[in-house]
């Protein structure tokens, strides 16, 4: 059987081709073009593409060329890419760095910034108006889009408020839409692109939320350290880091279980979602 | 027959009921709800919802409660709004007035007016989504998505230029993007919505196109005093008050032409295209 690591890095490369193939203009690249460039193929790890790819292969479904699913995989990324962009603005996180380069803003400045997020979100969509099964894949994608926003308008007021008044609720709030939201969507596009019958796209829906709840908790237990010398919110200043290592625990093993409704209970995504933990050892 | 004053009343509730609708959260509205409010709710005049709307009847469609000439003329109008958000920020226009009243930067703040507009694509989108004929929409819709960005873009980049270097091709390449792209699409889209055949929509998709040019060189005109005080790109500054009024007067001429594809030749179509000139009067 293929290694999980095998299975990401193949996925990954499937992707990192399309994204160079799709932000490459035919001819000199223009001010906007290098913006979108930057901001997409700055060396991210790839994990929502990566997923939806890896959900369309668990429901037997092609992922080659021209298929629903790496149309899909690229408007997950490309609307992934784009909110990046935006947080990183001066009138929101205020990061002038990303991955060890200059943010879009930093290097091409503010106004071609929220003009390159916009392009990137409006590309996302672009992708799925050429897939076959375009109906089913918008509708969860839509709202996946609102849902990253609705979660950094909370992350913005939360930071804003005391940390007295942070609290389980107010995280699960965030760290649902902002992070788990695209990550279920990204695993339930993937589902729907394989034309996976319903309990099978449910099953993945869950499996996203799950590992995307999962993940963000991990993240914050690796920064841990960060989190106490900063002012934002991060789990481990809200519950401390034990009970944050049981949430990614729960979370994890909610994913496995979501798993439990697949035929051949996807080994891939199961030793995905293992990973996640390991990360902590 | 309804005179085009009473069609563009009728259409414009049915828009602005629609709007309320899908903007009036069911509980108490969040900051974010209220600075979607303010950008929408704002008093526009919806000419581009309205001609989606039009368009759809010229071609004996419905535009009812539930159609997708409705849906898509919230979305139309949804795109436009986010783009005027984004627009007025500092970092790019930094108009802090919209229609006499603060822009939404200017009584929300930056960061939740880029989230706003961003916000406001994602639903635009998410209106296609529950439409029969998604997938025949989404098309078109993305693609001006796209063009509207690019116009912006390609029309920051010629103000910092020196007025010596525009000339008639920046301008129609600026105008073609930014204003006619979704002129267009509005037009395209109702056409799309009705079921009209190929030969109706690529009519009404040219008819949008050249509506679109036209309402842009009038409304320069219309500025003409404006113009010459400030330093943006204007027609009139670039090619003179006389040329630019033989453009506006030729563009309405191949508005006008393009409706002879159709069966009774549009007569309210027709009337909105005329109008544009009869404000000039």
């Amino acid at each position: 059987m293929e290694t999980l690591a095998a299975a990401l890095a193949r996925t990954r490369a499937r992707i990192e081709a399309a994204l160079r193939a799709a932000l490459t203009p035919p001819g000199e690249p223009s001010a906007l073009d290098q913006a979108l460039a930057h901001a997409v193929m700055g060396g991210g790890k790839r994990v929502r593409p990566c997923l939806t790819l890896l959900c369309a292969e668990a429901c037997g479904g092609g992922t080659g060329e021209g298929a629903d699913a790496l149309r899909a995989a690229l408007a997950i990324e490309l609307l992934h890419c784009y909110t990046l962009v935006h947080d990183d603005l001066p009138a929101m996180d205020n990061d002038a760095e990303r991955r060890g380069q200059p943010s879009v803003w930093a290097k091409f400045g503010e106004d071609l910034a929220i003009l390159a997020g916009d392009r990137l979100q409006a590309m996302a969509f672009a992708n799925l108006a050429d897939c076959r099964r375009a109906p089913a894949l918008l509708g969860p994608f839509a709202q996946a889009a609102c849902e990253v926003v609705d979660g950094q308008v909370a992350d913005l007021a939360t930071a804003k408020q005391p940390p007295a008044a942070w609290d389980e609720g107010t995280l699960y709030g965030i760290y649902t839409l902002k992070t788990a939201a695209l990550i279920r969507a990204a695993c339930q596009l993937g589902a729907i692109a394989a034309d996976a019958p319903a309990p099978a796209q449910e099953a993945l829906a869950a499996y996203g939320r799950e590992v995307g709840l999962a993940f963000q908790f991990v993240d914050d237990l690796l920064d841990a350290d960060q989190a106490a010398r900063e002012e934002g919110l991060n789990a481990i200043r809200v519950l401390g880091g034990d009970a944050v290592r049981r949430l990614a625990e729960r979370h994890t093993q909610a994913a496995l279980d979501a798993l439990g409704a697949l035929p051949d209970g996807a080994p891939t995504l199961r030793a995905f979602a293992q990973s996640l933990l390991t990360r902590l050892a």
